[in-house]
């Protein structure tokens, strides 16, 4: 099941340089596992943002927020969710 | 090159079933084309709503609006365009 | 698997009272059917507006959309969906 | 008589790990409590975001204000509550 | 029990001008019926704007909506509700 | 003349625990105050929030803002002010 | 007493264009005459669009409304007016 | 001195086609004519967009209100206006 | 030429109260000082905000903006511009 | 290849004067070396703010977001970016 997640990032400039260093670091190791999973099916940037649109494959609900609250940038992450159904007009499924 | 394109179909109710039934049928034999040579690499219904998310591959900004501008349903649809660059937590190339 | 459902109802003063009133009649027939089904979870009224906020309960995506956009009064219904989670304090699966 | 009520969690970056901690843990035997006497009567995660959208169920306006702003992390919340009605197509009372 | 009621009076154009009269006659005599019975406490004029700021004093959710849903001119209505509690620094109950 | 005054209270975490709570103090004393003088005539929370929906009945625009401004909570509060006219269909005047 | 007020036309293109000059005709006349009794003490139009901000001085909101709402143009414009305070830094009186 | 021009074009379904292609084509001749005196010295399509981002280089605000609100198409745009500076850091002046 | 201008100021908590009585005192006397040359025409309190609405009437955009950008509560005011133009029903030249 | 940037800078009150002028200064030098290569084609100041509008001609959205993403102000600007278009009605190429 497919759903568009768009995430904004914002670290304040009051977290250390390291500690936002070694968060960048894990975002990514664990965002390139989930990608080789399967999981995390795209991961663009916003051209000029500090921002990703990504789309997710996961079993629903439940398991996307998973995935997404345990990412560590999360809590510096906006996030928002939208939902993907089969359209009639594409030739591929979801 | 990649552009998240987001469309919102509003059909008022003053346009004839037959001719906005022409339109859509028109709409999705283009899609279904534009899809098969790849520059509509991805369309996705949202879930509950009359709209998309796409995602276009093409040469830049002038052939995205050429394929945008010549869609049929093109008067009625509120369309947002975000250009998507390389994301460098990716795995694949864009 | 969740989701909330907001619609806001807006029939234009130029579709005729009996085919809105058909229109009313048949939505809420299918949304009797849907809740008696299990499927329509919730079904409650805005105070004050033409609008219900709804939880349906389905098997994912695509069959909320096949609902939403089978419901007689969708071409003239705003609706945003967010789909929801276990929450964690919870006393109650979803 | 029934509120739909919005809750985002934004907890500074300032505030200590360890006061946070007991904030939600205070957060989390608050909510179970109102679960279970039924005041809180659904709780469910927004997918993907630190804010859940719950419905209580409480006498009225004045007791829905104590129990809200007498949560733990109240004051880290931005809440927006909506009143709900009986819905005429609900086959179930409120 | 309190409830701040904005009103947004919108008439299309198109809707003649006996019916538009017909309708703000009749939605006079209810609104002031209303304010007899004590259920309608305030009727404030936005200044400048085809408005109202209003509070309305009634059982509950259900009563609040089964009144404005009543009212004449609700179809031509943008209406936004916002419960009140009592505040602690009031000097008198609501 | 009337104002409806919507007063949002935002005090940030940084704000020492004494110091609000002597801010909030003097805010009560100042409130009931003009309360019995009559120039905040209505004063009412917004449930859920920490926020109030309030109506002044002062001199003119000079007087509510020099009320409003000499508020102890005055700098952590976002503000905004609706001027109230006489509505033709009230039954009791301003 | 000093409003400033923002006015924004839009006249349906549904408006017969004979209606629609004499009434911009009647629109005319009636800023001009307010602009010689000092009531409407500035009028500029907003570069660029058919709007217009002005300043108007008169003895209230409700002398406010009763100018604004007997407007020609008044069922066709969005109007919002802000009251204006003397300020401390202006070196004139309102 | 320069403005940035934001136009969207929004011509509704009820206007004839002649009608609407003679506006076109009128608004295209205008729009080259003060190309070429320099009046109107950018013209960019948004991409996927019915709307353009402009660049006007007039005396002043009058003479851009003068030049806009005489385009054919002005009471089918929806116009913002930005007034431009120079730049400290640009190499060109403006 | 006139530009309406809308100051919002917003001095975050973390300023010294010393630091922000002398920046508020070096702007009255700038603000005083540009009112007597006739640069800043017109200075209003927004009635219940810590802001402004004023006009400018100065050569151009750059002048505007050296004006603006020199004050000394600028880093902390949030400001928007509208150019203004004659309007074909004032009676008095801007 | 074209596209309109919108940049708004906030620097907040925290970073260090020292700090904050040592990445002015290096925006500026970075500014105007992509100026004069002609990646930057326009820079404008937008009267009033600490903000631009900016035109790039660059190879694509990579491009872009290698030079916006490389500014030393880049973590204190809120940026959003428009892909531009040839306008058929432009008498020039882009």
């Amino acid at each position: 099941m497919l759903y568009l997640v768009h995430m904004i990032v914002r670290i304040p400039d009051t977290v250390a340089a390291e500690r936002a260093d070694a968060l960048k670091a894990d975002e990514k190791a664990m965002a390139q596992r989930l990608q080789r999973e399967g999981k995390w099916r795209h991961l663009w940037r916003v051209a000029g943002e500090y921002a990703n649109y990504s789309v997710f494959d996961v079993a629903g609900n439940d398991e996307l927020h998973q995935l997404l609250s345990a990412l560590p940038l999360f809590p510096f992450m906006q996030i928002s969710v939208t939902p993907l159904a089969q359209h009639p007009s594409a030739i591929a499924p979801n």
